[in-house]
């Protein structure tokens, strides 16, 4: 039905679902790098990623939310690796790792997304779901959005990625 | 070697590897959000995300294809989320989260799909590897594909994702 | 700010994070499927993604770096499918399922990426981090690269897929 062409411009979208330290490290430092080469970067946190833009604040209306705000609570900080989590050593082992080597912490990289001029969102319908509301989440994330928001702004990006 | 430009249409084009409930929950909202709004839609189902376009029966015809028809069987409301599976506990409390916030079930959702005309392909070599035929899909799904006719899909899509 | 339109190739380039067997055929079938078709392709392996491309040899220089190399050591055949892992009894399973429908092992497939000429790098910053260098990998593996590198690939690639 749609034959139009579409025109792609210097601007990269990414859906962030996933709430793993090293899915996260590898979401913001590619953001922060295209961001650093004059690309224009929208992240939009979904489901397991809102942590990643939250303040370390409960949340919860609900006993289920409150069940979830009190298992997966916290901040961008308590992100376990997807492999070798053991109980939070994991995340304190790559967390030393990294920092012998230099790189900043996911906070650190985070922040600087914001500074660098990265547009975040939250995803309107798992903010619901997951009872998180905006008030949690830091200075710098945008008002929240929906689905259609990602598609328009995906559609005009060269570079998209589902992380 | 191939320097030659290419034309990107309003379409998108999906790699659907996992069979988690999040995963499904945001591969098939982005999916309907970008039918709605006229874009192309095809979703190529391989691995764990055969299972999403399958109806509830059993498969495989060797033992390891029993075994795995035994152990990931069942249809799309089977899928637990990537985190705090609990034995199936987490699918009933997300399940609850979201009917609270109005969500439509998974099942819902990838019915709404086929009916927004969204193109679903089973992918050829999982399907054999997997020993799940293409009688065993629900009404809707397209005839099974290879690789060769997701990269040329995606190559005229303008979004792309694997999820 | 950039309003300039992007030129887009026949062109993939793919972010390898995944270290799991399902994930790794997934991105190998990809690659050589539109490597055959006449399509550059580039993979960039980061994090668990890195064993994909190192021979079977031990790493690490630090104890941290030493107890990654034990605990994730070895080569591509050790990786797991992302599910029903049973400590090793799933790569059995699923190899022997695989291997029934004539597919062809993940170090084959790797090994055919470099025959038909797919580029793949390794990610600087994450070779650091796991202590992983470059005289690991197999031959036919590019000098490692920065993030900068893969997002300048990925502004002129018609597809990008993050893996």
């Amino acid at each position: 039905m749609s034959e139009q062409e579409i025109e792609k411009k210097k601007k990269m979208s990414m859906v962030v679902m996933s709430g793993d330290m090293d899915k996260l490290f590898g979401a913001f430092i590619i953001a922060n790098g295209a961001a650093a080469m004059g690309t224009d970067v929208t992240m939009f946190f979904t489901f397991w990623g809102l942590r990643a833009i939250k303040k370390d604040v409960r949340t919860g209306t609900t006993f289920f939310g409150k069940m979830l705000g009190l298992m997966y609570g916290g901040d961008i900080m308590k992100a376990n690796p997807s492999k070798f989590s053991f109980l939070g050593m994991g995340r304190w082992m790559f967390g030393k790792m990294m920092g012998n080597h230099n790189v900043a912490k996911l906070d650190e990289l985070r922040d600087l997304a914001v500074t660098l001029g990265v547009k975040m969102y939250g995803c309107q319908m798992s903010m619901d779901v997951m009872e998180i509301p905006q008030s949690a989440f830091i200075d710098g994330v945008q008002d929240p959005v929906g689905v259609g928001f990602f598609i328009a702004e995906a559609e005009e990006s060269g570079i998209q990625l589902f992380i």
